[in-house]
Formats: structure tokens, sequence, C-alpha cells
């Protein structure tokens, strides 16, 4: 079975999928659509992804879209099959805690980053008001995060795709506000961490050479 | 083990996790805050929710906040213990399609239906440009579940979790936007048999009631 990745490999939610797939060793190819414009035609929606978006992941022949539920399909297909690094633990309270911590990520971390990455580097707009005030909640959610992690190296104890999650969105932004998250200390350990994870680098690597 | 559920029958996340334990049969209590303000004090963010919300669930001395990764957890501990209720099959293929549909009501269904409910019924203002904007968006979303739905009882064929994660929010605005649900047959018919599930109605007569 191929493993085929639909996403830009500089695409932050297509980073999440890659640096998954580094982590657990799932050899994969990258496909990349024409353009941003290519993702919006009804071939597109009715094939692909209903809403538009990158990256879709095919396995064979199944298909499945959004990069948090890819990567748990990976997962729960893969962890343990070429290496033996555990991304998901198999305790039921443990993977309950895994998953708390993505929808803190998902609802609470990634829209502010993501606002932040949209203005700043895509509309190149970093003076608007909706910038600004993204800046602002980044530090008071980072301020949540270096509590979160006090005695702790990574959110659940051990390295999990929770950590995983959140390294994409702030690889952009990171060296213009390094302020924002090493003035955290947990924030900043833990960020260095994440960043030299060998899987990260790989990943890197591969957004790199495009 | 006692199960207590940190909320307020009333919210529409509270209600996402009192269908799920009404759906898997599974006996708990519901223990609201004293107010909204009482979950952003220091004590509450401390113990119960770092970014202060509701629900908040324990399983004895257990913890687990963020309304979706509850019901996960409840499906992977008690799923078949009480009833033969499946929320989320065990067929990984099956079960990343219902992940996958999960993260569509999370990013595309939730924060616009979500931005109704605010306008219109918490603060009152629905004649606002955000409370507007967020009906067209919804009549654009609920276009997509109507193609997503064709041929289909449920959005993973079979009912699952990512079908209950919509209902709780549909219903606070169904009846004054009825005619956005029903002019799209395939999700009025989704929609009149998730607002049918005794479950649901049981969940309702516990908001009721307070
Ligand atoms: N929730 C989706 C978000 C996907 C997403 O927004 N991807 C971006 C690229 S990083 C995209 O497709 N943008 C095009 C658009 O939104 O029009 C996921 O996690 O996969
Ligand atoms: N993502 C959270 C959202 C929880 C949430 O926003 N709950 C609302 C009540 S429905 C709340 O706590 N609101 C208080 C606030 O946001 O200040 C979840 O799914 O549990």
């Amino acid at each position: 079975m191929t493993i085929k990745v639909i996403g830009f490999a500089r695409s932050t939610n297509t980073l999440r999928v890659i640096s998954c797939l580094n982590e657990l060793g799932i050899p994969y190819q990258l496909e990349p659509p024409a353009d941003f414009a290519a993702i919006k035609k009804d071939d597109y929606l009715a094939k692909k992804h209903p809403f538009g978006k990158i990256p879709v992941l095919y396995d064979g022949d199944y298909k499945i879209s959004e990069s948090r539920a890819i990567c748990r399909y990976l997962v729960s297909k893969y962890q343990g099959k070429y290496n033996n690094t555990i991304l998901i633990p198999h305790d039921v309270h443990e993977a309950g805690l895994v998953d708390q911590f993505i929808f803190y990520e998902s609802f609470y971390y990634e829209p502010v980053v993501a606002k932040i990455i949209i203005h700043e580097i895509v509309l190149k707009t970093p003076e608007s008001e909706i910038a600004k005030r993204a800046l602002k909640d980044l530090d008071k959610v980072l301020g949540v995060y270096d509590k979160l992690l006090e005695g702790k190296e990574y959110l659940n104890g051990e390295f999990s795709l929770a950590d995983l999650f959140h390294y994409p969105c702030a690889h952009f932004i990171y060296s213009s506000h390094a302020d924002l998250w090493d003035k955290r200390p947990n924030v900043k350990k833990w960020l260095n961490r994440l960043r030299n994870r060998d899987a990260w680098k790989a990943s890197l690597e591969k957004k790199n050479k495009l």
C-alpha cells in the first residue's frame, strides 16, 4: 500500500501530517496540487476535500482528510509497525488526556497562531488590528501553556501527538516573535525539544527542498 | 466509580457530553458551577480547566476536559458496557472517517453556529454584521453537508459520535432559522433523525428541568 499525501510541504497543516509520518517511520509520497486555486475547483471539492482544504491522505484506495484525523488514523493503524515511537499511549486514561491537549491546540492555540500567520506572512498586514490582537491573545495562551508545562517535559509528561500538533504553526512565527515564547521558561524549553526532534528536521528538509 | 459532569445543562458543550453519556447508558451526576463568573476564578483555572471553560468530567479521581475529548474517552472506556450502541466503530478505517467528520464539525460547522448563538441569543445583537455574515456562512456549510449526506442516513453511513456532535448547537438556532436547514432535503432528514433520538430527548429533559 502506498501512502500519498495531497498537500504543500510549506503548509502548516500538511507539515503536521508529514511530521507524524516521519515520527512513525512510515514511507510516503507527497503530491502537491497545481496551486491553491486548484483545491477550490468542483472536482477537488467532490473527490478530495468538501471544504476545499489540504492535506488529504490516501492509503491505497482509502481516503481521509483533516490533518488531525489523518494523524490519529496513522497512529491507530501504524504505531509500532516501523519503529517504537508512541504518539498515543495505549492506556485509555492517558490517551484521553492526549486528546484533551489536542483539543486545547485546536480551539485555543491554533486559531490564534493561524491569524498571526495569515496577517503577517500571507496578507502581509502585520499592523492590522486583527494581527495585533492575535499577538496579545497568543501571549495569554502561552502563559497558560507555561503553567501546563510546569515540571513536565511535554504536555502529557511523555512526548505525544498533542505536542507534535503544536509545532508546525509555531515554526512560522517563532523567529519574528521569539520573545513571546522565550520569556516563558517552560514554553521555551518545550519548543526547543520539539524543534530538535529528528522527525521535525526531516519534515523541514522536505519543505526547504521544494 | 461515579461519573460527575461539571457544567450547565443549558450549555451546548455540556449537552454534547450529556448526550453521549445517555447514548452509552452511563449513569452520571451533573454539578453546575455557581455561575459563569466562577469558571474564570483562579481556583477553577488551576484545578478544572486552564482556559476557564465547561464542561469538565470526573470519573472517580480521573479528570478530563474538552467536550469532544471527554466523549472520545467515554467511548473508549465504556462503549458496549451498558448497552450495544456503537458511537465509534472498531474498524480503524471507519473510525478514521468518524474522526474526519468530527474535525469537519470542529472547524467548519461549530465556529459558525456558535457565532450565531452568541450574537442572537447571548448578546441579543441579531442585526450585527457578524451574525448576518455567520448566517450566510452557515447556509454555505449546510450546502456542503447536504452533499455529504447524499444517499446516507448519517455522515458515516451508520450513526456515530460525529453526528451526535452536530446536534446540540443546531438545537438552539433551528427554530429561528428552520428554512436554512429544511431547504436542504438531506440535512432536513438528518436533523430530524438526530432530534428524535431517545438519548437527545433525555438530555433535553435534563436541560428543561433546571
Ligand atoms: N482543519 C484543516 C485545515 C486545513 C487548512 O486550512 N489548510 C490550509 C493550508 S495550511 C488550506 O487548505 N488553505 C486553503 C484555504 O483555506 O482556502 C486541517 O487540519 O487539515
Ligand atoms: N472547546 C470547548 C468549549 C467549551 C466552551 O466554550 N463552553 C462554554 C459553554 S457552552 C463556556 O465555558 N463558556 C464560557 C467562556 O467561554 O467564557 C469544549 O468543547 O468543551
